[in-house]
């Protein structure tokens, strides 16, 4: 039951596209990630996933539509929806998501990350 | 899949310990409230709680310690652990919880909200 502080959390890794988990419950993960550059389409067959962004400008694309998405806003991705996250500079995020989501979701590339690190 | 700006939710509403609704994924809500004052000690017997800070400071009341959460930080009450939200000034929290919840957990008393407004 100790707090977390979500940009000590963020200083301690510097890579993209690799979540680390900062939290759990109810079967779910509270994770960190930085973002730049363009991620894969994708989707989760079973899962909605929380984007909430904590620094930076996340372009979340859709089929039909682009959503920009600024600090101290989330939006949440429901199941079987195609996105793709863009991140044209550097970009910090708080994703919220059940333990058994996979960052590629139906996807598998060299991005996808199967195992997460807990920090 | 539009984005939830989380002060604009929070402005639309000054009440405090009254919880509304401004997302939903995987049978968890996110809800906004406003804090000030003390609340009452309770647990959840079936819900682990997330609180994440916004605005002001949030002291943590659990039987053995008290955790003070700033924002940018959150914490995270798991199931059966007594604990007791008190905002000395106004807080604003984001939380994250199981549909389920209640905000009373085990007690049911004036602050008991049984029906939440999605905004």
């Amino acid at each position: 039951m100790d707090k977390v502080n979500i940009a000590e959390k963020l200083s301690q890794f510097n890579d993209y596209y690799n979540p680390r988990i900062v939290g759990e419950l109810n079967g779910q993960y509270v994770k960190a990630v930085k973002l730049k550059g363009e991620f894969v389409w994708h989707h989760h067959d079973n899962e909605d996933e929380l984007f909430l962004v904590i620094k930076g400008k996340l372009k979340m694309e859709f089929r039909d539509k682009i959503v920009e998405v600024m600090p101290g806003e989330f939006i949440i991705v429901p199941k079987g929806v195609e996105h793709k996250p863009v991140a044209e500079d550097e970009v910090h995020i708080l994703l919220f998501e059940p333990a058994s989501t996979l960052n590629t979701g139906n996807v598998e590339n060299e991005r996808t990350r199967k195992v997460l690190e807990k920090i």
